[in-house]
């Protein structure tokens, strides 16, 4: 069945009013969503409409929540989510950073209590369509034990990066680990094996198996150490420059996979004309 | 046999005056080479001076050229490094990107014309001790194979994440390869297997074995697809914002390894105190 995108948009943008999201809010989740959708990536589009209507009715989003400034010094600034919708407030923290960076030159927004922000590239290409390099990352709950640990103690940590390219972007976006739970998900429902291995299984031998992964949910960081060190340090910084919760404390409140708590958010926005003079040399 | 810090540093020093570095650059090159072996990253201390001093004598490295800012729109900066020493052009810009912080909050330095860093760690640790949460990167000579080819066309760009912890500081600094060059030759010297696959035989399978992946040089991205999708960001973002020579451009230069030509850097410095006010909710 093929959905049109003004149709995708319409019928998010009622529910969310519907459940009590304010209008303008529910414009800009819906258009995010849509056009997640509409880009190819089913994982972080529609496919999580549900779940935010679900967070939205366990009172973990809360849709009339707007983000706040919390202190300025300059080209870094400090926003508090509020725990209100995590896409559109990611939305607003990247626009506040390249606003600053069109002044600046570099602008940066640290964003604490805030839920999931769906797909983290497109706040990349927002970015980018804005005429600035973006690095962006999120915290995430506990869902991936550290390398050579048991337990999901530190977060997959998606980290981006895009540049402007002539009217378009060139965009990477990903996870510390080296699967996401959907592509676990995937695998294991059509049956497949991964083409690489993705974690452990319980005797803590790496597996490509998504059904036995998918029961021990030990998933295997990128690099093994790297990508558990890279995940501590991001978490790290965004929660002391944000001053919100660490991966620790965000996973004191529970760790339902379904719940998707949310964490703290870097914006990095970096005009991509800076070179322009002549060499002073 | 043992050496102290202090006959380190001072022998060091005197070679490059010897060779021709002026005082002062000698004195900041010999600083960060004795600090890394005094910290036990022995493979990016003393172990690479003889390298910086064969790079001087092949006119590579440019002792007498200081780094020039090319254009300064605000918290963003431009520099070009002239392919002078690469540590202390490094030390310099990470400086400056400290110094704009402390003014603005925020301070990004954008390198390009330099020579290798050595370690990339020491400019993290540089500010977080001086009260900033940090980001940078390197690029590299074309050293790694993008996921899926056979030829290195992509560099291992090294990413580096510090925050400052009291006194001290937390660190992660890791390249985009599973193993560093002296890794694997290290291990090959051992008689040893690498713990995990770190590179593909010629016939394009994975293997731990050293020796195998001295022969093909086709050495791993961390977690595959990822680590070779970030390689290729993290270079275009540098060139993009710096206006230097992207990888490509740089293996047009030749790609011997010992030859270590220079790429681009950034340096992304943040005020760790940021965190201030109240919230104004």
């Amino acid at each position: 069945m093929r959905v049109c995108y003004d149709e995708l948009y319409q019928v998010m943008n009622d529910r969310l009013v519907k459940y009590g999201v304010p209008e303008d809010i529910a414009a800009m989740c819906a258009h995010n969503l849509a056009e997640t959708s509409f880009s190819g990536v089913y994982s972080h589009g529609l496919n999580r409409f549900f779940r935010i209507i679900a967070m939205i009715k366990m009172g973990r989003i809360k849709p009339d929540n707007r983000p706040v400034p919390v202190s300025s010094p300059g080209a870094l600034e400090v926003w508090d989510g509020r725990l209100g919708m995590g896409n559109t407030n990611a939305v607003s923290c990247m626009d506040r950073a390249i606003d600053i960076a069109k002044k600046n030159g570099a602008g940066v927004v640290a964003l604490r209590n805030t839920n999931h922000w769906q797909r983290g590239g497109a706040f990349g290409i927002q970015a980018a369509l804005a005429g600035c390099a973006a690095v962006c990352w999120t915290t995430t709950m506990p869902n991936m034990p550290v390398w050579g640990g048991a337990d999901r103690r530190i977060g997959n940590n998606p980290l981006v990066f895009c540049v402007p390219y002539g009217d378009s972007y060139v965009l990477f976006d990903g996870a510390m680990a080296q699967f996401s739970y959907g592509a676990i998900e995937s695998a294991q429902l059509a049956g497949k094996q991964l083409p690489v291995a993705g974690g452990y299984d319980e005797a803590g031998n790496l597996t490509t198996d998504p059904g036995v992964i998918s029961k021990t949910w030990r998933v295997l960081p990128i690099g093994f150490w790297k990508g558990s060190g890279f995940s501590v340090l991001m978490d790290m910084m965004a929660s002391v420059l944000s001053g919100g919760q660490t991966v620790g404390d965000i996973g004191k409140q529970g760790n339902e996979p379904e719940a998707e708590y949310g964490g703290n958010q870097m914006f990095i926005a970096m005009k991509a004309d800076a070179v322009g003079g002549t060499e002073k040399d």
